[in-house]
Order: C-alpha cells, then structure tokens, then sequence
C-alpha cells in the first residue's frame, strides 16, 4: 500500500532540519575522524558513578513515579543554591524549572516569550539550535556580530538607539558555540544595563562555562541585572542522556514556561533528576570530575591549535580555546569551507563548514576537538591538509 | 529587588493550567486518600529491574551519550516488531519516532498537522492533556460524544456528511481517560473507514492498552487503515519516569515529528530507551510484570465498584472496568460534583470532578483505584459517602 499523503501545518513546513545533524549522519562511519560533533568525550562519561547513583535512588519508587512538571525539589533546591552563590544574589528554588536538555529551555522560552514578528536578536554566528527555535515561532531575527571579546555590545547598542526593539537577546556569554570566545567582563555589565534601559530579556545560553581550562570565566551577565533568564544543563559536564537542563529567571516566566511544559511533556524524569542530584551533590568526586575533564579537553585544546597553526601557518587564523569544546578557523587565502568538507570526508576527516552557522562564513570552519585524544586530532589535521590541498 | 514584569506571548496566554495538576497538588498530604490522580501504583514499578538494567546498560558510554532524535535504533526495531504483531502488517522502524513519554508525542504531532483554526475532534469528555495541546495550537476543537462502545461513530459520521473536514479525530479507543469505555471492534472499522473516506488521521492514542483484566482489547484502529497514527508509552506499563512513549504512523509525519523533535529537545535520553529495551525484551520477566499489573489493577477495580454501589446503590451509575485505571461514577440524584469535592477533601478523600473534562458533566467524577489497595479504596468511598452526606 503505498504511504498516504499527510497535509503537514505551516509551522513545520518552516522548520529546516539541521544541517549539522544531517552531516554528522554522513560522517558516523567509524573510519572518520569526526571533529564535527558537539558530543562530550564517551570516555570521559561517569558512567559507573551514575549507576551507582541509578542503583541507590531506585531503592524508593519516586525515581521511577511521575514527578512534578518543574523537576524533582531536591535538584531545584542544589541549582537554586549553585545560582545564588554564582550570582551573589539568593535565588529561589521556585524560580528554577528543571527542562529536558537546555534545548528544551530554549524551545518554551521562544513559545512563552515571542509572538510571530517579534524581533529576536542572535549573535553572528548563532547556536544553529536557538536560530531553529526562534524560526519557528516566527520571530525576526536580527544579529550582532562577535568579535575576540564576545557579543559586540557596543554594536548592539547602536541597534537599540536606533529604535530595534527586541523580546530577547540570546547569548552563549561563555566559551561560544561556534565561535570559542567569551564577552568580556565589561561588556557583560554593558548588556545587563541595555535589557535594564530598553526592557528586553537576555537568554545566557551557558553549557560550556564549567569547562574552563585555566581560570574561571567573569561573573554571569545575570549577576548584573534581574532580567536575564540563565540556561545550564548537565549534557556537558555530565552525561547528555540525563536530558537535565534548568533555566533560572523571572517567576512569570517560571510560572509560563511550567504551563507549556505540561503540555509538552508533562513533566522530565524523576529518575534522571535524582541521578544528577546524586552527582552534583557528592562535591569531592564531581570536583574530580571536573578537573580531569578541564585537563583532558584543555590538553586536545592546545594540541589541536598547534597542529592546525603548524600545519596551515599564515593561511589560517585559529582561536586558543580556553575552556569549552570547539576551535573556530577563518581560511585567508579564500578557501571555500563547504568544498573543504566534501574532500575532507572523502579522506576521513569531518568538520561543520562556517555556513552552517551563517551564510556570510564560507571560509569559516568550526572544529571540536572534544571526543578525540592528541594524536587522533594531529592525525585530522593532517588529513584537512591533504583535503585542503587537492582543492 | 521588585520581580521584573515579563510580557508573554499571546500562545502562552491562552494555555490554562491543568485543573487536575492544580488539584493533585492540593490533595497531596498523605493523610489524604487519593483516587484523583493517573500514576500507577508505586509498589507495582520495577524499580529493582531497573537498577539491574541501569547497571547493565551503562557498561557502555553509549547509553550516557546523545542518541538519534527518533530513539535508539533497537527500541525503534522492537516496537516495529510488536505493532508489526499487533496490526498484522509489517511496520518499518524508520516509522517509528521515540517520544518524551506519549504526551510529547500529541504535542508534536499537534504541531506538525494544525493550523490554527484547523477542525480537530476529540471524544466528549477527553483526556485533559490532549484538549490543552490542541487548544495551544488554535485548533477549532469539535467533540463527539462517547456511550458504553466508546465514541459514536455514527454521529461523527453525520458530522462529516455535514461537511465537517478536520485535520485529525483524536481517540482513546481503549479503556478510556476518563470514561473507562472500550471502542468496540465494529466502530474501530468504521472509524478507520472514515478515515479513508474523509482523508482524516485518527490519533489512537493507546497508553492502557496492556492493562486488560480478562481478555485483549479488539484490533486496533491502526489494523484497518495506514491513516492512523498509534500511540504508545511505557509510563502506565514499565515506569513514567523513563519517560518513553513512541508513535507509528505515515512517514512523512514521521519525518514531520522529526524536525520539530529536534528543535523541541534534540534527542530523548538513550539511558531510559536502553533500560525500556532491557525491560520489553526480557519477554519472561515481562509476561509476569504484565500478569501481575492486570491481577492486582483488576483486583482493586473490582473493590472499588462494589463499594461504590453498596454505599450509593441507586444514586449512582458506575462502569465495571475491565481494564485500565478509571471508574466513572455518574450520580443520578443531581450531586454536584465539584460541590462533593470540596466536602470530600475536608474528610480526606479526592477524585476529579466531571467538570475538569466537560462543562456539561457537573454530577459526574473520575475515580482512580489504581493506587490503593481494596481496603483503602472501601475507606475512600466510607469518606466519599461521609461528604456526600454532608452536601
């Protein structure tokens, strides 16, 4: 029988499906070396810990219950405690929702918040993730561009005084996903007194900020103002099949985003929750924990950037990653990213072309060097010369 | 610090909270019997089973790491395999989409198919879940009525001969929330034969399914025509906190589900997928979870009617469940059911008033008796009998 035709709405219709999952679908051949992932080290995952952890908490039939829609109160409580002394101001575990990944956050944020033709502003290059979200409600979006300080607040500015008038502004303030950088401590202050002057909501897009490799990064930007909607989540630290993000911000916004998460989903996984809590609050091993991933990726960090700048020299620019998981590199000479990566796959190598995360970055290139040990990454490397050189 | 005033969006305005979440909230003291909610019954979750199965699973990374947005690919291929079974025709797993428990699936399949202002049918009265999803939508929301054979067939009939076009008819054709009715066969062939005629998708939505106390259900709706998408979960059988429901249906809404997955939570957690396999593959271990569910569920289902009937004799109309985990009690001397609730809590029982899933049914209530054994249900009803008294 053949498979009958569904008239699809107009809402997905909009949705493009991403092109970074559609390429790491063609790259998942074991013989690849894939720098083109966002995935945490498989080896680095705490596996055993959180079957110890899985295995204590299931001795009560909460962890396997239903629980409530904003996440189970031990775990609202530890995050409420965690943002309070980050913020130097006391949060309230009311105002926590716990979500199923940060992604799930930034999904009932944009349906909470934006109605269609409201404008959005994204940085240049955004999280491909947040621009689909904001797509798909329908929102204009407008962006600011980075530079090696982060968001260019000042460039932001000029946008407002000139009568822009944005729901929200979306920032990874640290470790940026695609682009490496972290905004300045200034700036920060900067983009907290411009949602307090002009009344939009800064979204703080922050799953890389515990993985600093030297010191930690300048306070939040949520620590300067009350409007500003914080995003965590455990995928980075952790282990992404937790799908334990939390948002902390204004309790109407709380209060919205439960209403559209019952309807979404019901409520996240008791179980799932109860394991972080389990690993969050053991503070010995997770402080382990955590210095050994901040080792691990800051030493595939530096061997990544060393085998990039010895191999292509003045052709490249590259970012010295300080903490989180990605390397971003502009080609000088011309080099056309998207061709790049068809003759880098066919060598075995995988990379996200700078076109994925905007249109104007075609000799831009994203490399994570996350899931790959030093000699894994200069063996990459060196297969992207050899791309680089057949084109 | 005032709490900064935040503007919503105009879908978040129109979504309302769920009466029967706001209620469980107020019941939830222990000293409380509760026959209000929709949880199974604690010491009937496997939680030992799982532990084991956690354990066993996290041997390797893959089960802590992101997974496909559809779900790992052997619980997609052993869910295909079982509503291949079921629905005696082969079903694909790339037709198969894992969700975040089958109330992400509504939610997605809502946002895939409506439009707002698109007709949409659900049964009269509807599981609360299912009106808020459309709702959010803007779909135009039609009812039809149900009796003792589940949704009247024939007046949907008439009300497409009528010229009514909707989008999809939404049905829990078996052991209905909240009715406690069964489709029976002959109107599932009818249903499906509409279907075919009107070009409509019936949404059979199916979490109790495996929950009968004496013989299966009759085929599903899904055996008689390709226009219907099945849903599934494995909250009301194995455990709601893994979260995990799934959908069959056409591939294109499958693709649809897909997209807006990804955007909505990127991928569910391959940790509860992998403990779900472990569990539904284990078909020994699985038959006598089964057999035990439906022993003690009919058990206590069995209690809670007679009870019923004993305290209220002829004031009431009450069905005798065969399946599932509700009993629905019409009175016939005009009780006012919101009225008895409030008088119920003060003595220590609740259920959920006839309101929360219709205006018109005012003098009827939804009892749950999954949760309680025999003697704590004919407590419930000595204080139902007590308030009713009393009003």
């Amino acid at each position: 029988m053949p498979d009958p035709s569904v008239r699809l709405s107009g809402s997905v219709r909009g949705v493009d499906s991403s092109a970074i999952r559609d390429l790491l679908t063609l790259t998942a051949r074991p013989e690849v070396i894939s720098l083109a992932g966002g995935l945490p080290a498989a080896e680095m995952l705490p596996t055993a810990r959180m079957a110890d952890a899985a295995w204590r908490v299931l001795r009560s039939p909460e962890a396997a219950q239903y629980t409530e829609t904003t996440g189970i109160g031990a775990l609202r409580e530890l995050l409420a405690r965690r943002q309070s002394a980050e913020l130097g101001r006391e949060v309230d575990a009311r105002d926590v929702v716990v979500t199923s990944g940060s992604q799930q956050a930034l999904d009932l944020i944009a349906r909470a918040l934006v109605d269609p033709g409201d404008a959005v502003v994204l940085e240049e290059p955004a999280y491909p993730g947040a621009r689909q979200v904001f797509q798909s409600v329908g929102a204009r979006i407008e962006s600011v561009p980075l530079d090696a300080d982060g968001m260019c607040t000042g460039r932001l500015g000029e946008m407002l005084a000139a009568g822009l008038r944005p729901v929200l502004v979306h920032t990874v303030a640290t470790f940026h996903n695609p682009r490496g950088v972290t905004l300045a401590a200034a700036r920060r202050v900067r983009l907290a007194a411009l949602a307090d002057r002009y009344g939009f909501l800064v979204v703080e897009d922050d799953p890389y900020g515990q993985l600093y490799f030297h010191t930690p990064p300048p306070a939040p930007v949520a620590a300067a103002s009350d409007l500003v909607v914080r995003l965590g989540s455990a995928s980075k630290t952790l282990a992404p099949a937790l799908r334990t993000g939390w948002l902390t911000g204004p309790r109407e916004l709380c209060r919205a985003v439960e209403r559209l998460k019952q309807a979404a989903d019901l409520c996240g996984s008791a179980l799932s929750q109860s394991i972080a809590v389990e690993l969050l609050s053991d503070e010995e091993w997770l402080a382990a924990h955590l210095a050994s991933l901040r080792a691990v990726y800051g030493e595939r960090a530096t061997a990544l950037a060393a085998a990039m700048r010895t191999v292509f020299g003045e052709r490249i620019t590259c970012t010295d990653p300080d903490g989180g998981m990605f390397c971003w590199v502009q080609f000088r000479d011309g080099t056309d990213t998207d061709r790049l990566l068809a003759a880098a796959v066919t060598r075995g190598v995988a990379f996200v072309p700078g076109g994925a995360f905007s249109p104007w970055l075609t000799t831009a290139l994203r490399l994570s060097y996350a899931t790959a040990a030093p000699e894994v990454l200069r063996d990459g490397v060196a297969r992207l010369a050899s791309a680089h050189a057949s084109i």
